[in-house]
């Protein structure tokens, strides 16, 4: 079906292999920190406030403009997002979302109801952000995807009493290129999270983008987040055996066509 | 909610940032090629013989046990998935498993009928098959997740003309570590293969393999194969205009925890 046929030589430029990140600006990275919850059975997510600190500061030493916007209602959420995927990104490098609340599969719970993961991903798809086409579109999801806990090597059936999730739903994100979402958890799972010092996921990351955030690249970073948070933590419940020495991996999705670095003089200078 | 602090320097290890890929054996490789269709609705997928050809050709190279099935049955080919699964992957580096068919979103079509994405994956799950445990798992999936076509800047409505696919389910992976799925487009959306050439993903993906499958980790192999695909590529149909100038994208899912290289040697013998 296509007539157009492979142009040798056209990957093998070595300006193509790396995301321009010299742009005048790193660019804007949106954090919606959700803590309390008008609805009674959710509980206040302790520890959240360690998280959104943490991250706000690595991702203002890696140049990005940062805003933090606490306990939001959806619709404030989305008009947020809207407006900011309306401004002109023409001088930014990228655009980072963060998200931090409950979640199930496909909805993020925000201070009122829920809202769909897609409204996040839409503001920014080209036909809707037309400067920010062709460039990284990045987010971070700290919240379940599900209630299922996983105990290592077995699965067990859902249950409802912790993590950052109550129900369950279908699944379904449409994207586009170069967009990657860094997912705390795999779909129909529970992330953990730390009542004093956070996320599992938070915390991992932001300790990976301190040591290495400016020499290696995002997909080899997120690799190394998904160790620390698998081979480094684990639950502990003394009462509760379900919610004791359950296991965390996360999960990234990824349609960039380049290679992503944060480095510090925002030039590529070599592979 | 845990107890398990970070132990300073576990990831700092170098001998910890890649998968041991100096094992006796690299691993076994299954291509399941599904080129025709009881059904009459599905169209007979011309072109991807060459597919077949082209990636066992490479994955030998690379050093896999490959092992190519045409047109089985559901049935046939989930009992080759379980029997695989049960055996011995001790002396193994890694598992890969090639889809090459038809699809939805969730599913594949064998050649009566489809089945779940799901039960490609749960027969390597460390539960089942704990000689792959820790080890890679790869999956790549030549088929259409939906029949949506990307027309570049703005979505289309559905329409089941073209391409790999027919209807729409709902969508859920359940995932555990050390899992890379490498699909060949987005959820919801098709896949476009050439009658003659094969299909622009696993075309892309053997250039890609070719070039750098010894020199690349296989993230950013497969970066680079997303950006062949995105930029390389463009349906062409002077008649139907709903299957001219489309374009796709390829989606990668991964739950690694380390950094994966086919090397020649077998040796990570540096970053």
């Amino acid at each position: 079906m296509s007539n157009n046929c492979y142009p040798s030589g056209k990957v093998a430029n070595i300006l193509d292999h790396e995301y321009n990140m010299s742009h005048k600006r790193r660019g804007r990275a949106l954090i919606f920190n959700n803590k309390y919850f008008e609805q009674q059975q959710l509980p206040t997510r302790e520890g959240t406030d360690v998280d959104s600190k943490s991250l706000g500061k690595i991702l203002q030493q890696l140049g990005f403009n940062v805003k933090e916007y606490t306990d939001l209602t959806s619709r404030a959420i989305i008009r947020k997002l809207n407006k900011v995927g309306s401004r002109d990104h023409s001088e930014c490098d990228c655009i980072l979302i963060a998200i931090l609340s409950h979640g199930k599969m496909g909805s993020i719970q925000a201070k009122d109801t829920d809202y769909p993961l897609e409204s996040i991903l839409s503001p920014f798809k080209p036909e809707r952000c037309s400067t920010l086409a062709g460039k990284p579109k990045l987010f971070i999801i700290q919240a379940c995807q599900g209630d299922h806990k996983d105990p290592g090597h077995y699965l067990l059936e859902p249950c409802c009493t912790a993590g950052d999730n109550e129900s369950f739903m279908s699944y379904r994100i449409p994207l586009h290129a170069d967009f990657l979402i860094a997912f705390s958890t795999i779909p129909g799972y529970c992330s953990w999270r730390n009542t004093v010092e956070g996320s599992w996921f938070i915390k991992s990351l932001c300790e990976e983008l301190s040591a290495c955030g400016t020499t290696r690249d995002i997909l080899t970073l997120l690799t190394f987040v998904a160790q620390r948070v698998a081979f480094n933590y684990e639950s502990f419940h003394p009462i509760d055996v379900s919610l004791h020495q359950k296991k965390q991996i996360t999960c990234t999705m990824s349609t960039l066509t380049r290679i992503l670095y944060f480095r510090d003089n925002g030039e590529a200078d070599n592979e």
